[in-house]
């Protein structure tokens, strides 16, 4: 239904067969024999390693992440077998790990109010094969975006939302999510509080974007407050939402530079350029597995 | 005294006659014919203006803010008797107002603890010309840095200094600081709260670098703050002293990408390069009159 | 027609009213008196200077380069003396100079092929009400950008392209170009070649965004040549269109990192992004009058 | 005698033992289970793996690429047998191979001219225990430098040069090179061409600096020529010398934005602190062993 063009041009690299890509993600105590290991277990099974990222927080009893994306001949007909198999390794190690497939696009569900900036970037980078996601739907509380999300032909669903119906806008949201199998909730300047149950319920699976440079000016009105304290720089910041409000973990940040001369409204005009090149790389990075999410910050593989 | 090198390749363009170069910084309530009013009398004292640039901080009864360059033949000469004739114009507008000469070129006191990638940086710009000023003193607390400041002829006094101590340690520095008329006091890493007492006889003199992006880690430690908190840049700030801790002026900042891999000693070691870039650009920019306070923003004309 | 939205915040400080909003720009010989000259007679008109810049290519004997920005009441009714007035002050300064008011909007002419994204940063930033001007016509040599197009109230002209019809196809631009009484034209990653005699007629209103940091790679396939040559960064250049390929005046360039992992196809995806930041800035300066070409450079005061 | 700092602090995260830290780069066409073979080789000399990069040119019978970085206790007693050992399992996958070891510093001769800043930038980097190396010697053709180098402990050596000695020059820079058993020669903005003879004598192991984005401006006076063409961007380049002037493969580039003010004099200022940073870059990724040079490109595994 998803009208994404994937030209031959936008296929990166050596992904031309995504239904033989996967990829491990793994979190262990580090200890000597893991890479070993690992990439014994995938040679046996066929699999050739295209990409690996590995990092260990402390080379004296730290902890061990290695990100490995590999190709490997009839990968969906030998899945169950592998995963199966890779369990007892996992035993051995102590390991935390999660298999991921190109054959199986996350689904992601789009919350936004009336800014679309945000949205907008995020259907552009899809709709030109960058974002490698089926988009289940858009909801807002306001209408505005419908025409441009139609138009791609992605449902799009008006929830009217303010603090005294949070429970039943969000029992409509859980219904859809749920209807829509989604993998990934993105607030794209969704100006709306969550209920900690919400949150909950969707751990390391809802990106916001916040428009500042966390952890300055946390809370509400960004960059009124940049412009009375009369910073040179501003930023945008994303980052899993946890409970405590825009404390989670960071995925992403970037800044701009301005002066003197640049007033309110002006900040908010750069910020939106910020904000939505930095909501687009946060979200492109979990839709390939790229993040690993350890206490309270993240390890990016890029 | 000072080993300063101007080649000829280091004269920024026009500025080859500096006894012939003049500044006016001026600040007023905004209103027509002020800027007809300050170019005719530039123009009647035979300056002509090299560079302008003006802000207002709201068009409609904001406040006026202008930085003129001008050459003028024999200004040295004219100084008094245009100054004199100026202050009429400035009573008329209710100007605020500060010339400034190429010919009298400002006085700098560097203070320093043990690590000397700031002071480094502002020798190392001094020495190529870059920084319009005498070094009229480098104070450590440490002997660190003395081989390095005495080898380019600059006095290097070492004055130990603890928080038992601070009001006779302060008593030197002020010594100094008349002894050589200084104009501005550089806190290149100087690891030592002032008292209130001595930032408030030098108010817009005093330029700090503060190893965050502020307002983001005020205070001690801001480096393990950062990698605690996971974040993805990091930054430092120059700004004027206050007696609120961090909360001066900013007239500077600038960051760098981190990443999950980067501990606190590599946070360190790229805040130093962001440091001493950042404290390099708000100095001189100091000593070319191109700041006005403005309550605790700053205006910087570039 | 143009659904062009300017909500209030997006109105940039102090331009409320754009009716009263005036720009002169002035290039002379330099000498004294200039700026006094010219701000008495704003003075005089019962302007306000709201932004000034200026520039002099060599304090000897150079040329002299100012852009001011005034409020003035009722100025559409002084318009005709005002300009009238000013040509013998032009005429004593040798002065060459341009009015421009901020009620009389540019139009604009978007030319594209196949690629949209430059073209859709352009309308993106010009729904925002970030460009000033009114979009006169898109006209692309393929189909694909009419649906887009259309849906924003903008005229889609399909207007198919070879070099064996170039001629043919330029008389059905230029038509449409007077019919619209167009003032610049936007290649937006338009893939063909102009003729000498449609580049001459447009001096300095023909806006290109070619995709390398120029002068590297000039001429065809430079994301290609970028990749063979192995370079660590790779650029976008927006310029005026002159009758040497790719060696008109500069207005703007901008570059990304890159690394060996990139293939070409990568390099296409991340220059997408450059081009389309820098073809935006390029065209928003030209349209806010910002720009002034001198010999083969710009002066682009911001 | 090299008066090198290496405080804790400086010590990068995990290298507190750089005995028994090793390197091993290796290049290799690509197939199934290469990285299996070295982890499993890694692992059964008691090696644990720290960090791992790899690339594959193309999935699909490419040249594969990795750099390993390991711990192994007791390393140098190991290295005879563990080299020998290799060799075996090298020729089964036809790998071209390097072994480096933490506690073998590469030495590196630094050649310059008469500007030093490109060389402070290396000697501070040095001091700050930032360049893992020993720096053997500084060769000047003028004697400027002298002063600064003698200070830090390290030889100077005065070889006054031009075009009709070139051969004579170069025999003696040679013999220094062979008697202070040099690895890697830095030319720190050397003005002087070097003969075929002499490039080939050292491949990839001479780094040099261009004062340009290449392949823009190759040759000389590029801030000139940068000037004359009103760019709004200058760069440098760092890169591997070969026989053909200015296209060796490139290490290391980057930028900054410039302006229409910006005479000759001044972009050459700017560019001195691009040329500072990317040489420096350029020389650090060397000495960890990050580059390897396949074609005329480099693989840089940061």
């Amino acid at each position: 239904m998803n009208a994404n063009i994937n030209s031959p041009e936008n296929v990166p690299s050596g992904q031309s067969r995504p239904e033989n890509r996967g990829r491990l993600l793994v979190k262990c105590p580090d200890g000597p024999g893991i890479v070993a290991a690992l990439s014994k277990f995938l040679f046996e099974q066929g699999a050739n390693i295209i990409e690996s990222s590995q990092y260990t927080s402390d080379p004296q009893g730290g902890t061990f992440f290695i990100r490995l994306e590999f190709d490997c001949e009839g990968l969906m007909d030998k899945r169950d077998a592998m995963e199966k198999e890779f369990s007892s390794l996992a035993e051995e190690f102590s390991m935390e790990f999660r298999f991921a497939y190109g054959s199986e696009r996350k689904k992601t569900a789009i919350f936004v109010s009336k800014e679309p900036h945000a949205l907008l970037e995020l259907l552009w980078e899809w709709q030109s094969g960058d974002l490698p996601t089926d988009i289940a739907f858009v909801a807002g509380n306001h209408e505005e975006a419908r025409g441009m999300v139609e138009s791609l032909g992605i449902p799009f669903y008006h929830i009217p939302a303010n603090k005294d119906i949070r429970r039943q806008v969000e029992e409509e949201q859980s219904r859809l999510i749920e209807e829509h199998n989604v993998d990934v909730i993105v607030l794209a300047r969704y100006m709306q509080i969550l209920t900690p149950e919400f949150v909950e319920k969707y751990p390391n699976k809802i990106i916001n974007i916040h428009h500042s440079f966390l952890p300055a000016f946390i809370g509400a009105r960004p960059y009124e407050r940049a412009y009375n304290r009369g910073v040179k720089l501003i930023g945008a910041t994303s980052h899993y939402v946890t409970n405590d409000l825009d404390e989670g973990p960071i995925i992403e940040q970037d800044i701009e530079r301005v002066d003197h001369r640049d007033h309110v409204a002006d900040l908010k005009k750069i910020g939106r350029s910020i904000e939505r090149r930095v909501l687009a790389r946060a979200v492109k990075w979990h839709l390939e597995d790229r993040i690993i999410v350890h206490g309270n910050k993240t390890i990016v593989f890029q």
